[in-house]
């Protein structure tokens, strides 16, 4: 197929840093086009692909030192060359949050599918959705539609990893092991947490993560906790230090207090074979599959109950979990089932399908389909 | 006419608090349906309006305390809302600076004027623009056009206050002056060279200002430098506050570092007959006449000196000069006379008038004007 892969600019495809959703769009348009698909990567021009890339600027936009940066521009301007170019693709993949383009694609729609990487819980969202709500979204986690509920979801890709990026290592519970926090110092990621649940457990914590001075107060505040001597600070970490991390792990604490749509660093721990032991929000009880790769709690005394019982968890069985949940394969095939169904036009808003077909993994909680079975008002065409 | 005024939705209309863009565009559309025009703004639901309201929202963004907003969303839903509309207008009037609105307004851009409120030295904002060469634009001032000089400027309309707001009184020079900064505590705004030039000149500062807690480490620094007894800290004034400030200032200290587009306090010191002492910087020279309303100047002795000689402007001339510069009467003039280009078809993008009419007052530097001979690059349609 011919297929476009429509990035957000923040950052390069795949990031420098701190960014999943270029990651993700990186490991996606790299096995596109292992499978001999045509694919056109719009995104950073920084970026590095084998596909065929169409650059957006020099630099991406949260790490350009030089210049004053205008999101809403830059995105603009991508997405009128994207409609410039559309002819030349079956299918074209945007992943931005906030339908910023759904203007721009409006008499293409068809051939468009979205998946948001963000949380969704925005107020404006549901109205401002219901003017184009014949563009069809994929979510990367049936929790993730919750305040969406009536948008035209099509499918539920979880997201993947590359398997050579992260070998079996195939051992045992390693000695000495300790407990591991990864992810940035934010509020809602509840480091403050981990500190405490590894305090009550008795073990040493390290905590490999980006302070985010976007809430310095908080920052501030950590630093103070880990000043605690069981606590070590390692800062950001890149994927050698990762793997180094990951080997003499016990458990990945991932003690959230947000709706995560997703939740990438459970899925990294997995891929060491290194059980999750998770708050019980957001996509975590999606992710997580509960006694096998990891427990979901509720509160600190499950977490610190839960790192007793790790001992009991397989961590070979942690990894194949792993392998056939969240392998960038699976994913690419769950996208690839979505693309064949948009360039068969069957997400075609002419008609009144009411039940959009569903492709990838979606589990079957009633709370969570409800979403699917949607009246399409095809409304479009306001601009004539 | 039939005229829309689209407004940002960051603050209602007029501001509650902090935010010029919105407190002009109340003072516009007032005086449209005074001057009996048939106007509708959109707006922030709570805005206030003798106009047609056509409300977005029940509360502004920036201080809607109960959600989690998305400024991308909620424009869209209002631009399609005035996609929607736009038979019923002859003149569309967008205050939006980084052109989110051209995507939906394309099919009847001849119809529509924006006018950015902000700074424009964004490296994104120049290709980005080129998309949409046909979109006329009206500057705040000449200086605001110097990162865009391609762009088809067709008027400069300086801001204006509503004269019965601020009261002519015809004083002498106050006993016992201070000086004064009004703004924010912001590094940009420059506050300490106020509070340094202040000391130099052995006179008392007031700085009637809000936080700008974005700048934490910045404002941190600033508490410190007021401490000192020359200074006094009154936080954030409103028009009462302000109307009493200006009765005993010697001059208002404006010594920016930064490309400031107008520079509201400024014109708000000269309605009370204050001088202006100001930095050559963005529009500070369009806006002060040297010599008459204040000095423009580029160092801190220059200011101090600026000080001195503020003793011999005529304060009643500087009220004159603002009576016939910077009152609303006048920019609604302004702005009506483009109305009338734009409904009579004047800026439509067919043909290629290369040198468009230019409305308002506009100087006539050369550097500044170039920006107006542009080539008209009809490219439109892109979308079919």
């Amino acid at each position: 197929m011919r297929i476009a892969q429509v990035a957000p600019l923040d950052e390069s495809v795949p990031p420098r840093l701190y960014g999943g959703t270029e990651r993700i769009v990186s490991f996606l348009t790299e096995e596109l086009v292992r499978r001999g698909h045509e694919v056109s990567l719009f995104a950073s021009g920084n970026s590095v692909t084998t596909a065929n890339l169409v650059p957006q600027g020099t630099t991406a936009l949260r790490l350009d030192p030089n210049a004053r940066r205008s999101s809403i521009a830059a995105h603009l301007a991508m997405l009128d060359e994207v409609r410039q170019q559309q002819d030349r693709f079956d299918v074209i993949h945007c992943h931005l949050s906030h339908f910023q383009h759904f203007p721009l694609f409006e008499t293409f729609a068809e051939k468009t599918i979205t998946t948001p990487h963000g949380r969704l819980d925005y107020s404006d969202l549901p109205s401002t959705y219901a003017r184009w709500p014949y563009f069809s979204l994929s979510s990367i986690s049936m929790r993730q539609r919750q305040p969406l509920p009536k948008a035209r979801w099509v499918g539920n890709v979880y997201h993947g990893l590359p398997l050579h990026l992260y070998p079996a290592t195939d051992r045992a519970h390693p000695q000495d092991p300790y407990l591991v926090f990864l992810g940035r110092i934010y509020r809602d990621k509840r480091p403050d947490r981990a500190i405490e649940i590894a305090r009550l457990a008795g073990m040493r914590l390290k905590i490999a993560a980006k302070m985010d001075y976007s809430n310095r107060a908080y920052c501030e505040e950590l630093v103070e906790q880990m000043k605690s001597p069981h606590v070590e600070f390692l800062g950001e970490v890149d994927d050698v230090g990762k793997a180094a991390l990951f080997a003499g792990a016990h458990a990945l604490l991932f003690p959230i207090d947000w709706p995560e749509p997703f939740g990438l660093a459970m899925i990294e721990a997995m891929a060491f074979g290194v059980p999750v032991i998770a708050w019980s929000q957001g996509a975590v009880p999606e992710v997580v599959d509960d006694g096998v790769t990891g427990f979901v709690v509720d509160t600190i005394d499950d977490a610190v109950a839960a790192i007793q019982r790790a001992y009991s968890l397989d961590r070979r069985q942690v990894r194949r979990r792993f392998e056939e949940r969240f392998s960038a394969s699976r994913m690419v095939d769950d996208y690839e089932a979505i693309y064949a169904s948009v360039a068969a036009g069957v997400y075609k808003p002419e008609g009144d399908p009411r039940i959009v077909p569903i492709a990838g993994e979606g589990r079957s909680d009633q709370e969570w389909t409800n979403g699917n079975q949607i009246s399409l008002n095809s409304r479009r065409g306001s601009m004539n």
